[in-house]
């Protein structure tokens, strides 16, 4: 697996990673891992080692190193498993588990087995599963720091947009008062495209399920879920609030009229489905999922499939940021971003 | 100078800090590091403590920490200087040197000479200051690896807004394929006024000087010459180019007229002072600095005196970010997460 011209020398450490779930973000990672593993280990130190992959069937491992086309045989059912997820996450040596599964906000399976035991058995873990944090946010980061290891987690949240790291790190000795943003592309590109194109909510739905934006049930994106699971999220780890989705007062979009979006249009506003959420306390506490009016000159105003969060500070005043809120190599690159953090 | 309230134990390590350069950004900092001591002791195990001013007279030090009347008394010259500001730098025990005095792009001075004597004298350097590293930027990177300190400087490019660091540790894996914004406030609230309020150049810039938005001779940022230091730091180090002020191409917004704010506006755009530079290499190397067309609906169209930068990377996409470019408070946010981010 070593690639020519990756300069492989005493400063030089090795990293092996398990992947599981391939669906788009699991794959995505694979083969971010591929194309810039030269480049990381230039730049960082660290030759990035993918030594095994699982999905539904279990899992396959190669402690040299699973190849594109291995990853790619056991995904498509060329080959069989070597044996199950929790015997990889338990007993194959690796440093990092990357745990991509669908999000399950009912009990947050099979995610939230595949974290605790990979903490438990020593693991760093990175994941862009929402459900086990929106459940278990305490116990799962009381759990890393007792083993000493890091659970990281930007992939979770606006996808691309850092937003987690960016408030821990770039605005660190800020106190952060709030944050407020559209963190949903899907009903971002509904409300954006109805405004521009004066369609109505179904005809653009349909268009936007075509177009692979909108899943064939959109009931999570529309009806705000989504939006109210990535809350909890920032909730837990900025706020240090011990919130779950039943805590968030959550409506869709579902109900947004082409007369609304005019009669917004005509006094300036645009209407985006926004998420807010501060750090609770006296003066009230907020945690809410609500289309709302956002002046048109407002840098929450971002269109297309976009996302955006405008983090409210003490010192810094107003920070916002832009970006793919989806798309597999942008979680993807999300993901690589933990992983490095925890050897910088 | 301990708070009370402060948990002082064995985890808490203090850090010790000379400011040099008592203008508004040097006043700012030793204000926050009042105003947020507990809470950084409290979340970050560092008590930082001010043992030394600097301002154009020399220094007053005190190793017990200088309360905030020690410092505005010597400021407003009831007090005298103890030292020179060199032997300061050199004599005094500390562990940072936060050096504020204002940009100089002829010589650097003497903000150049500080940091050498900083870091020869091995101490951590924070700055806001955009000459050394204009001018200097390979060899004072090498004098501070050479010594094994840290050379910080997140304050001189976009004030609060984060960049440097957001590029460094939340894009960590991407590429950066180039780096396109607003980086004056000045210049964006005069063309902001001017469209907004169909006001000519003179009367939107005497009003800035007015309200202290601009300075007195403005000519540093509406000629387009702070935007071109800025970007020189950005090539530098995110690029990691060696250029200097004198490679920048660059037209200011002196010209720009009301009728040309028309055109714009009629077909959809904005104009805006844009600074772009990428890595240079086979496709063209871009280091320029221009009054340039922006779609209304770009994330680059923020009014006012905001800051803005597009990153365009391989991975994540665009990422844009927006904050308040300048203000006492807000740069003294970003030399305060520089501070943080040596012990993190």
């Amino acid at each position: 697996m070593k690639s020519e011209g990756v300069k492989e020398d005493m400063n030089t450490k090795t990293v092996r990673i398990s992947i599981i779930g391939l669906g788009n973000v699991g794959r995505g990672v694979a083969e971010v891992i591929r194309r810039k593993q030269e480049e990381i280990t230039r730049k960082y130190g660290i030759n990035l080692k993918i030594v095994g992959v699982a999905d539904l069937p279990g899992a396959v491992v190669d402690e040299n190193g699973l190849s594109e086309d291995a990853i790619r045989k056991f995904k498509s059912g060329e080959t069989t498993e070597d044996m199950t997820t929790l015997d990889m996450i338990k007993d194959v040596e690796h440093e990092i588990v990357v745990e991509t599964t669908p999000t399950n906000v009912e009990n947050g399976e099979p995610g939230l087995t595949h974290i605790i035991t990979a903490l438990e058995s020593d693991r760093h873990v990175v994941t862009s599963n929402k459900g086990p944090l929106a459940l278990q946010y305490g116990k799962l980061m009381n759990l890393a720091a007792s083993r000493g290891k890091e659970l990281k987690f930007e992939a979770s949240v606006g996808g691309a947009m850092p937003i987690i790291s960016l408030v821990k790190d770039n605005l660190a000795g800020n106190g952060i008062i709030s944050i407020k943003g559209i963190l949903n592309g899907t009903c971002n590109y509904i409300l954006t495209r109805m405004r521009e194109e004066k369609l109505p909510y179904e005809h653009v739905l349909k268009e936007a399920q075509e177009r692979g934006i909108a899943e064939t049930d959109p009931s999570n994106d529309v009806a705000g879920r989504d939006t109210a699971v990535k809350l909890v999220i920032l909730a837990n780890s900025i706020f240090d609030r011990h919130v779950s989705y039943k805590d968030v007062e959550v409506a869709g979009i579902t109900e947004i009229t082409l007369e609304a979006l005019k009669l917004a249009d005509d006094a300036g506003y645009v209407i985006k489905l926004i998420g807010e959420v501060d750090g609770g306390g006296s003066s009230g506490e907020c945690l809410k999922v609500a289309p709302r009016l956002v002046p048109k000159d407002d840098p929450l105003n971002v269109g297309g499939t976009l996302n955006v969060a405008t983090i409210k500070t003490d010192l810094a005043g107003d920070i916002t940021v832009i970006g793919k809120g989806a798309g597999p190599i942008e979680a993807a690159s999300a993901v690589l971003s933990d992983i490095i953090g925890i050897y910088m």
